[in-house]
């Protein structure tokens, strides 16, 4: 199977002989997971560091219009300086301490979203605090709109003049694994951002530090249309609360066996092409363990009951904030018949043979827009491609992940 | 080990011989999960189910008062009748359809939050459409304010009167592991749209709808002081919104072993008792896996490179949104010694022998505020009690969880 799958980061390789390793194998790593960078998270509020990084020969920069992406062909992220973005985000937007950020905060003005990703610790040359080195990545959003309207506007006709454009579509499954990944960060961030101005604790305007990182309710703001500069109290500034932080929603997937091990359960939604099956899915609740939602949502999807279910592996999923926990549950004998009558989401939901679904994995596979290979045959079951969780969850049990040995 | 360990629910008990039960024995089920409620999340909008499961002879209500639970001892949830609550929430407050309710929004008039938590299918009486049966269960926030303030004093003066009262403080680890798991998603959900009453994308107060687990952006607002009822455009209203709906915050939680799993690391915050340490943990963070998570907080927290990580178990937290991921990891040769310097989060963090952990859950766990049992010598490791994560991922370390027998 041609996966593009990451190789673990460094130093992630566990002695051979270890005893996770033996009992585990290999670890499962899934397209958008694998990032090459450390994020040294506790540097984000340190302005000297940020100062530092942006303007470092070596630092490179990743640019969205609209949350797109700037590309340089559909499998390659194409990048960009810190004289590039200059004209957007300003000579020295970390210039200031982020406390003294938070006191001049002024709401009319229009600040372009920049997002410190982290440092490519492979590439020689930036050093912080003898410490920290590597390569700096940020993200930039260079949305043409407010006070950058014109700078933006002409950047982008710059870039389009060399070539480069903002990739159209939602999903991008054609970046090799460590730009995927790269990216996946530098997606979420930038669309929390976008998607959280207000504090849904007080209602009032919130102001992005920590990098992109955090967004905090500051509790004056002089903006001239503001009647008084001084806000009513807000319970984000009390303590740490957790709306302060970015959002990310824990969803899971499951490859559904039968309780003799013999078949797969698998749905299709409307929208979806002709013939074109998957896993089942959906959000985690409040107060629920995995297991636990994942039997709720097989239950309420198709009406089966599910016993054991085991973790598979995990994939982050930008669209817009999901993290994906695959699972593999087994029916209990009885509670195989599918009754999609308790919630209206799936259009069916059906028990498909291991060669089926094996069949399927080696001829069947594509993106949702794309065509299968040329192996396919007309009516035969479409799935999703290597990059999905979903299709790993169905390649595993296909291949024995629950067993031990092909359990089909 | 004495653990508050609910069973799995049922339906749940695979076949003996099953393929998945075989390889990976019984699911670990941690505290606060194991909810004996069927959640039949898809009937949350229907406002005729929810009419008559609300005021039916076998329905439960749990109350809460700034999110402080009613209680018949530390041991024992209290619950109430229609009878005790309808002076807070009205006769009839699913009486309308949701699609009027959001029609006739009035953001000045205060409407006290009802949760529908699910049915209990073990007790029989209520029956809808001849497929949903069981007891209903509903937490109600009874907390004395705005137009509750007198009615809502009066039923607490009356359940103090009977000898019940709201539980102070924040943790409630006494309950039985069923209760435990129903008050989680009480408080849960209760917290949620207590945190959340604005739309962090346009700044306007929103709407509870479905029963407590989604809050809406109402177009209209017929409250007096509102200028004018039309509200501006508002994204969540176009599509479906991750931000309609409840927060739950992926977290990670370790046992970090040694490269010759030999020995434990554990860390320690300064606010703890003296000799008290624990695994260690963090948020996950936008596009990792829980795997890449796990290495990261580890190394920011404690310097320690890991390789291997396996995923252990899960544990919903309700302080106030957490899905605890539970894991053991490994270090690499080479990647063991302790560095606090990049996070300044932890106090302490150091190898323990897996002797000195087994000992410490035999004789030095308890809760934060509790002093350890008998057996416990001053000077000791302590640890956290059996209803913490943590506790069962160090027991599941000198227990043999990664190797498959004892490891050390």
């Amino acid at each position: 199977m041609p996966l593009p799958q990451p190789p673990l980061p460094e130093p992630a390789h566990p002695t051979v002989d270890s005893m996770l390793s033996r009992r585990f194998g290999k670890e499962v790593a899934n397209y958008f997971s694998g990032s090459p960078l450390n994020r040294v998270s506790f540097l984000r509020p340190d302005s000297t560091f940020l100062s530092t990084a942006l303007v470092h020969p070596s630092t490179t920069f990743v640019l969205f219009n609209n949350l797109e992406p700037l590309i340089s062909s559909p499998s390659a992220l194409a990048t960009a300086t810190f004289s590039d973005v200059k004209s957007i985000i300003g000579d020295s937007p970390f210039g200031k301490s982020e406390e003294d950020v938070i006191k001049e905060y002024n709401s009319s003005l229009y600040i372009p979203q920049i997002v410190f990703l982290g440092l490519d610790e492979r590439k020689e040359g930036f050093v912080y605090k003898d410490h920290y080195k590597g390569q700096p990545w940020f993200a930039v959003d260079v949305t043409p709109k407010s006070s950058v309207t014109d700078s933006a506007g002409k950047l982008i006709e710059g870039l389009k003049a060399k070539g480069l454009e903002f990739s159209k579509g939602r999903m991008h499954l054609s970046l090799p694994a460590q730009e995927a990944a790269i990216y996946a960060e530098a997606r979420h961030l930038l669309d929390w951002n976008a998607r959280n101005p207000f504090c849904a604790s007080c209602g009032y305007p919130t102001l992005s530090v920590n990098a992109g990182f955090k967004r905090t309710c500051p509790p004056r703001d002089i903006a001239p249309s503001v009647q008084s500069p001084d806000r009513p109290p807000c319970a984000t500034r009390t303590g740490i609360s957790n709306l302060c932080f970015p959002r990310t929603d824990p969803t899971v997937i499951m490859a559904v066996v039968s309780a003799d091990g013999q078949r797969i359960l698998l749905g299709r939604q409307k929208r979806w092409p002709q013939y074109w099956y998957s896993t089942l899915a959906g959000f985690l609740e409040p107060a629920e363990s995995v297991e636990e939602a994942v039997r709720r949502e097989v239950w309420e999807e198709s009406g089966i009951h599910l016993g054991r279910v085991v973790i598979h592996s995990t994939q982050p999923w930008p669209y817009p904030a999901n993290l994906m926990i695959g699972a593999v549950g087994q029916a209990i004998p009885g509670g195989e018949e599918v009754h999609l009558g308790h919630d209206a989401e799936l259009e069916d939901a059906k028990w498909f043979t291991a060669e089926e679904v094996r069949e399927a994995l080696r001829v069947g596979t594509s993106g949702l827009g794309e065509e299968p290979g040329p192996d396919y045959r007309q009516g035969g079951l479409r799935l999703p491609p290597a990059t999905a969780i979903a299709h790993q969850l169905m390649s595993a049990v296909v291949n024995g992940f629950a067993s031990g040995t092909p359990m089909i």
